[in-house]
């Protein structure tokens, strides 16, 4: 029997059981999972033992197991026969500061209402990743039980570094390959087009992220005191800090658009096409003119250029009132988006070699490595993607777009250099689902339609010719 | 009989009082009285119900008034008639942020060995100001004690608002005139020239301390997502701010040094012979080079030099690790010293006006006033100036240098604006008690001579040519 006639009761069944669904999305969104914060590590192993302990009740033969981090998950389940997939997700979240901005606690999970009256699912990590990876675990349980089994192999492997790097998960591919083999890997970790629009995404920039302390005098000093003779490393922070960009958002280091190749026409015409406006992209977060590279499109510039943001800054005193302090030292983090053609390494080495040569006397700079992780192009031309292409096009009623992002997922890239696979990017976020931010919310349709979505996509991976 | 007569049985008396005289200043600094944070509001006043009670003793009429901010202290005694001083002081203390870099709690004094074997008193106000101030309160204590009288009439005032800009005492100057009369006034908060020989300070920088706070997007934004699009207000704050100096040092802010003059040529000579060399001033607190105009004298730089400083800086993601955010807001503080010839209001509004004409488009800057001093010129010849100086001369065996302060000491122009009253600046500071900064101190003989010197100049007071 072709997987296709047994998709409608699975549909149904996923439809019949979504109140259920939602409960469990619910009780993995109350776990405090935050992998940044060395104080949150008993909860990363929570989410990594409940998780684990859900999708083996599925029937999928499941394990935790050590890295030299927060644990990852791997559970295999063999479905009938045909491909393989291997489907990735994480359970870590970000950290939730600034806290006083959520309407409501970020870990205790509701369905409100959007301003525009959608129904919303609101808590860190209703989208990234838990909401996104939970599409896919509900999928396959819908299958399981409805028909018995999968339709094709599945290993699922879930990791909790994903939002500090994946800095042990990279080794840990290399330790457990033998137990990863596939065809193709699968990540459910991006977005939709817009709200109708699904999408699958083909390229995702790279990232660097450093820190820089700039230290000068070996303690706080008064400013009366010292003030006009002293360094202050605030000083020289804004000021190496502040001549990264020129004026027409061009980025100053030295090299740094080496390599960097420019859109073929053709997709470039395509992308025009989409019409990213302002209007569209930027008026819902207060916004109204493009920041970035005066003579590129938006959509340019927040998927296939470069870019340069400095993600946090800290110095002196920050309470409430004044101080007339000369601070010892000032830090900010600064991360870059790469594209294809530029090597992280060579950028991460520009960047401190601009700052430590704009140093004046007496000031030296410490550098913290964060994160380091190439562009992805994938090929458009890939087997799978036309089966999930169509899949999610029936499911949606609209063809699916084939589209760059913006962000970094850099475990595409290992997967490809450790495991061999390339990847298909399937994700039902939107771009005011606030990732990252205060108040994280899924849409409870992206939620709903991706579990649909996916139960279509492994249907349709088991009947393509492979 | 003259006051001179019964000097020395004062001095003796000091001497041998001068553990009580500990005693008495460790209770004051044990209260935590930092006027910047609200949270202290009650421990200021404490310690001006503590240091009114003292004061009220030793035999003056003393009250606790209440003003719009932390209360202040009234305290009259009558001498044996002759000339009227208006002692000021402040018993409020800065923050003590950031706290582990104390070695030992700030508000538990204690006398430690500093590292070169002179005696030190270590808590936060050791020395600004409650240490300071208590030398005059001690002074006067000695006097009263052996010779049942003061040398001249004294008011004693004492606010609780100078480290934060003494807004609500300037109106309570106002309010209370008619009780603060006085031939001039004393003030103790500054220092010696170094640590073997006194000064008086004849001119003081002004400050003008402003507040920035950059918006931007109306929320924190994912910069995967919207990295290249949107703008990021650190990016703008730092380019602004690293925009103020030029590469010779020089604040680029049009017109900034309007008014300002050169030093006379032989102030200029008397200050070069005084040697201030990077060596003896930068050294100790691990640096080398000036920081300020390359044309400068270094002690031009840090006393008749207007300066630009970045005293706090903060925006985004500032935990440990990473967070791949773009921030919705951005803020510091910064603050200018100025010199005669400068008007703090043009300042203001000039730097104001350099942040809006270069803030990009989609971003708003919003200001907060925190200080508005003007510079301070004294005249070098008022007549107590001379008397104080012989005083400080006989007690510490070394001429007593007329020199140029670098900090603010704002009330020094109300006295003079609301009061008509010239003011003697003398203080027992050295460039190395770590004010406003962790681990502040105070050395022990600057305690115990500067109650010697403040008992010797109220003698001279007395016995001077009026």
């Amino acid at each position: 029997m072709s997987s296709s006639s047994q998709l409608q009761p699975v549909l149904d069944r996923i439809d019949a059981d979504f109140d259920n669904s939602l409960e469990r999305l619910f009780a993995l969104l109350r776990i405090k999972s935050i992998s940044a914060d060395p104080a949150f590590a008993g909860d990363c192993k929570a989410a990594a033992d409940h998780l684990a302990g859900d999708i083996a009740t599925l029937g999928f033969a499941t394990e935790v197991r050590p890295t030299a981090g927060h644990p990852a998950i791997v559970a295999t389940s063999n479905g009938n026969g045909g491909a393989h997939v291997l489907f990735y997700g994480h359970y870590d979240v970000q950290p939730v500061d600034p806290l006083n901005l959520w309407h409501r606690p970020p870990f205790e999970p509701a369905v409100t209402d959007h301003a525009d009256g959608r129904k919303i699912i609101v808590a860190r990590g209703a989208e990234d990743d838990k909401g996104q990876l939970m599409t896919f675990v509900e999928a396959c349980r819908a299958w399981k039980s409805v028909t018995g089994s999968l339709p094709l192999d599945i290993t699922i492997v879930i990791e909790g570094e994903e939002e500090i790097g994946s800095k042990n998960f990279v080794p840990f591919l290399e330790a457990n390959k033998k137990d990863l083999h596939a065809d193709f890997a699968l990540v459910c970790d991006t977005g939709m087009w817009d709200r109708n629009t699904p999408a699958i995404t083909t390229s995702l920039r790279g990232l660097v992220y450093d820190e820089v302390r700039i230290k000068a005098a070996n303690r706080d000093l008064h400013s009366g005191i010292f003030g006009g003779g002293a360094q202050n490393p605030i000083r020289v922070l804004t000021r190496i800090l502040g001549s990264l960009h020129d004026d027409n958002g061009h980025i100053t280091l030295p090299g740094f658009y080496d390599g960097v190749k420019d859109l073929p026409p053709d997709i470039l015409a395509q992308w025009k096409n989409l019409n990213l406006t302002p209007e569209s992209f930027l008026k819902p977060i207060g916004l109204s003119i493009p920041a970035g590279e005066k003579d590129r499109l938006l959509i340019e510039q927040v998927s296939s250029r470069p870019t340069c943001d400095i993600n946090g800054i800290i110095g002196g005193y920050t309470g409430e009132g004044s101080k007339t302090v000369i601070p010892a030292e000032a830090s900010a983090k600064v991360s870059f988006r790469l594209v294809e053609g530029q090597e992280p390494a060579k950028i991460r080495k520009t960047f401190r070699d601009y700052v430590t040569a704009r140093l004046p006397a007496d000031c030296r700079a410490e550098f913290t490595d964060h994160s380091n992780a190439p562009a992805i192009a994938l090929d458009w031309n890939m087997k799978p993607l036309a089966a999930a292409r169509r899949a999610l096009t029936e499911e949606w009623g609209k063809d699916a777009v084939l589209m760059g992002s913006g962000a970094s997922i850099p475990i595409v890239a290992d997967f490809k250099k450790t495991l061999g696979l390339d990847t298909v990017l399937v994700g039902f976020g939107l771009d005011d689902d606030n990732i990252h931010s205060p108040n994280e919310k899924y849409d409870l349709r992206s939620f709903h339609k991706g579990i649909r979505s996916w139960a279509r996509i492994l249907s349709a991976f088991a009947d393509a010719p492979r």
